[in-house]
């Protein structure tokens, strides 16, 4: 099992003894000095081999419990992790990519990437002994919390805006905890969800305040390893909402590197909505030189997930991205609307909006010469189309009524 | 890979050559000679060993390609199968079971245990050579159908009766197949689509008269004694709508003995609501020695997935239940509401009410004692509840509305 050895401060750089503190910095502060988990890159290094993680035959992400903050003892039922990558052959030649691969992480057990954090973030609390968690989230990583709390036995708090879609508040009534609809922003919902925790010691897993989150999320970058043979591809496309899942994939890549089972890291792509693009802004002026404050900015898409206007995780997202030398672009909620459709009618999934974004994000490189001819590209795919209730079924083929009779079926056939 | 040896006809017993046949037997006809996939099971009961299977490193159906029809080489890309069993241990010992599991087939890529059976009718209609593929169903076949097309690149024709839920609609809108909304029942829907499959030579993956799908089925029996640590349950749950499932789970069961990696099968119970109840009634005339003639009953329950007046493979269903020493039960829909919601927060899987049928039929059982206390018993989760707009959110706690301040919560506190 994983030890840490170390909880760094990512803006200041300041060491912790791990588990000395829960949240950020306590001089950075929660908005830019979130912790990262480090460990002995290089014991691990000659520990484990590329046939390490088969030989543990889990299919969740405690297969990779060795790189992981705690040992598997802790973990909750519900299966996070070791969700399906599949390779676009036909889509690929298309766009001249000499490989295109889709990773569904709907398929985890709430229907999004969140639950890998949420896997990893309910162990921790487990491993701390702390009684309840919470949550503030546009939906999905309430959503997993709330399963994961059901499945433990555990009581949670999650904070979520007035505004999020049917499906995801029909989860969450179901799993039973206790849900407060904000008649705020997002960014109100997490303040108070971080105030309210504090105050009723509940273990917070909100995006970026707690290092807990990037560890789980990390694992999906080992899969994509794993799966694709112990190769990892050229660029890696991910939707950007918090930064969140940006850095924990980022982090991944680099610990391949760390304990010397890849050469390097992809180059990673943030994907942002046009309307909602704060991470990417922030990216643009860290690249001139500026400082990357956390800056609120207006958010207005249809892709939910990503739809956020203080992303809580920037500082982390931003400097991984560059250290994996990628970048950002966003694309508009028409594309994502296309990019949803075609990922549905020529890959089989059924992705959320902001999920599909990151396949719209690849047009958008290669249309501008970023993604070169003959790359090899991962596209992450963080959520399930059927918790969305924003997916817009405009420009599809409406079902065909017809009575129940075979003559009926010929004029709409053109066979 | 597998090696069919023969194709039976369920009800006469005749024997065809292997592929020979697509559908039925052509002397019993589709609606009583489904016929079942054989193999020499002599011969892969000296191949096969507990570990044979972890062998393969593949965490999908294919995983138990030996037993399959074809070999993977005629796969689609989605991954069916490879889904999660939970131990529900606190819900165990209140209800004085020695074991209790749930099965989360809803994890399945398109979100319901048809993906099981649209895997391996797809993989045939490719080893077949077949162009294009159709089915009717209440929901989940059609949607898991039309997601593998896409996945394939191959033109698919569904048949849905026209009040089907709106996010399956959505799900097959987005998939790009050609949707028919039938004016009509399931049971005129799935005729319809058996004439016009005949007609256009689309290959019929509709329940019951394609023997492909028993075969992708019964891989959820291997799956559970692999996750028991080649153990069976000594019961096993499950909602029978066409009864297809069931039957496909038992024959799996069945298999196992025949290749000598488990002793005997479990007791496998099916559920069925007292809204449509046509198998179970089926099964108390077989009991009585009358004939399994399929009948046709008014069918209307909540759980839309089980929803059938006509089901289609209720000889193989009563038979196979009937070796299985099991058994049937019927539930209401205030039964199987409180049971989604039960599951959804005691094990942290948001099922389709369908699918918590199984969890309400337990609960019978335990009443009448036909399962004793100190039992074994797994309950199969058949699909998500993210699919069903028919979820019904009566008697849950409602969100509370609250505007962002931590004074606005210590009211709705026990704390």
């Amino acid at each position: 099992m994983g030890e840490p050895t170390e909880f760094r401060c990512v803006n200041c750089g300041q060491l912790f003894p791990p588990w000395s503190l829960d949240y950020a910095c306590p001089d950075c502060g929660p908005d830019k000095g979130s912790l990262e988990v480090l460990y002995n890159y290089r014991a691990l290094g000659r520990r484990l081999t590329p046939k390490s993680f088969a030989e543990t035959q889990q299919h969740s992400l405690w297969r990779y419990e060795e790189l992981l903050p705690m040992g598997r003892e802790h973990a909750v039922s519900l299966r996070a992790g070791g969700t399906p990558l599949y390779p676009c052959r036909t889509l690929a030649a298309e766009l001249g990519l000499r490989g295109l691969w889709a990773k569904d992480d709907g398929l985890n057990p709430t229907g999004s990437c969140k639950d890998r954090s949420t896997a990893i973030a309910m162990a921790a609390a487990r491993k701390l002994g702390r009684a309840s968690c919470s949550c503030a989230s546009t939906g999905n990583a309430a959503v997993s919390l709330a399963g994961f709390c059901a499945s433990a036995g555990m009581p949670g708090y999650v904070f979520v805006p007035r505004t999020i879609s049917r499906p995801k508040v029909s989860q969450l009534r179901a799993f039973g905890v206790l849900v407060f609809a904000v008649e705020g922003t997002y960014e109100q919902t997490y303040d108070l969800c971080m105030e309210a925790s504090v105050r009723y010691d509940w273990f917070n897993r909100s995006a970026a305040v707690n290092p807990m989150n990037v560890e789980g999320e990390k694992t999906a970058a080992f899969e994509l390893w794993e799966q694709l043979g112990g190769e990892l591809p050229e660029y890696v496309l991910v939707p950007v909402g918090d930064g969140s899942f940006v850095s924990g994939l980022c982090k991944g890549f680099r610990e391949l590197v760390q304990v010397e089972l890849a050469q390097s890291s992809p180059m990673v792509f943030g994907v942002q909505a046009e309307g909602a693009a704060a991470v990417a802004h922030a990216f643009s002026r860290y690249q001139r030189g500026e400082s990357v404050h956390p800056a609120t900015e207006p958010a207005q898409t249809m892709a939910d997930s990503i739809n956020v206007a203080k992303p809580r995780d920037v500082v982390k997202a931003v400097r991984s991205v560059a250290e994996a030398n990628g970048g950002f672009v966003t694309v508009s909620d028409a594309e994502i609307n296309e990019a949803t459709h075609e990922i549905a009618r020529r890959v089989g999934v059924f992705a959320e909006p902001a999920a599909a974004a990151s396949y719209a994000g690849l047009l958008r490189l290669l249309d501008s010469g970023d993604i070169p001819a003959q790359a090899r590209v991962a596209l992450m795919m963080t959520g399930s189309g059927l918790k969305d209730g924003g997916v817009s079924l405009e420009g599809l083929t409406a079902p065909i009524v017809v009575p129940p009779q075979l003559e009926a079926l010929a004029e709409h056939l053109d066979i």
